[in-house]
């Protein structure tokens, strides 16, 4: 590895230029087939400018989904602040993605869900870093949960956990089945079940 | 494009090799890092045994993923094959993943998440064979949860097409966040959920 002058990592506008950009390329195009040049390209940057800031394009892709983690989490938290029940704040996390197809927070789809499978053996580092941030979006939910079952709002026998768990997972294979077929129904289908889902768990 | 003879594309054994050796490089390191010779140190065979046979690897690619949509296909009829109701024929194939982490029906997880977020923007004929199969696994459930309707296993007000929808996302969000955090609970939660919501469309 090259040492480099710690002056020269500074986060400058041209570092979060570089890292902007970048996510926009790792999650339209994929990490392995996005280029330094193409990040010069994009930023129109000389190739200095950036390798005075990182190491390598590895580097570049755990600060930017670093990033992209930070993004939906704001999605997440903006879209719960006006709900008042849990189960309104559960569907308000799950219609996020409501036009996973054209408009998702992140252009390309869900930062956690492309990088799930890009980096599922070959880039043990960055599938760490968005491990680490399903983890935490995961006990967020079970906050979430768990508040809905001391509100008396949700039955006591509901497990927050494996709860969590499936809202997250069948959220993300919402995602994932319309970016596939180019059709936001199976991100309704999602939302409906899930209701009815919850309504179960719900004290009349 | 070159002009090949057509005896030169004829499925032979070697021709089964390349797709069945490709079909695992690609599966686990992805389409994009997978090269030509990759494929030759897998199989043992010079270029031009696999150039004779394929165009490029986008060609070994889209036969390899069509192959990968007929095994799981089979996995998918096996599974039910001894199930008598509808609610069983649909646990048993959300089974089929149930070491989604270490043992999966083909090895590096599922062959549409992984090829739909691969090929998303940049290898569109593969995104187009994978929807296809997807369409045609989401009609194999919808089959399903028809016939429990007729039977009167489930309510008439069920909708099949988008539980057929449902069932599926959250099957593949499952493979993905248990292949994410290399914990197959997320499966199990997908499972626990999936047989709560089927039991309240199930007629008592």
């Amino acid at each position: 590895m090259r040492v480099r002058a710690i002056t020269m990592s500074k986060k400058d506008d041209t570092y979060n230029l570089i890292v902007d950009q970048s996510l926009l390329l790792f999650n339209t195009k994929g990490i392995h087939q996005t280029s330094i040049q193409d990040i010069m390209n994009s930023t129109s940057l000389p190739k200095g400018a950036i390798y005075r800031r990182f190491e390598n394009k590895h580097e570049i892709a755990l600060v930017a989904y670093e990033k992209a983690g930070g993004i939906i989490w704001t999605f997440m938290q903006n879209a719960i602040k006006d709900k008042a029940t849990a189960t309104e704040k559960i569907i308000a996390i799950s219609e996020i993605y409501l036009d996973a197809v054209h408009n998702p927070p992140i252009e390309g789809g869900c930062p956690m869900l492309n990088t799930a499978i890009e980096s599922d053996s070959t880039f043990p580092e960055l599938k760490q870093v968005m491990s680490t941030a399903f983890e935490g979006m995961s006990q967020f939910v079970i906050g979430i949960i768990s508040e809905g079952k001391d509100s008396g709002e949700f039955s006591k026998e509901l497990d927050p956990s494996s709860l969590a768990s499936y809202i997250l997972s069948s959220m993300e294979g919402a995602i994932m089945t319309s970016r596939l077929t180019l059709n936001n129904e199976h991100i309704y289908s999602n939302i409906k079940y899930m209701k009815i889902l919850l309504l179960g768990f719900t004290n009349k």
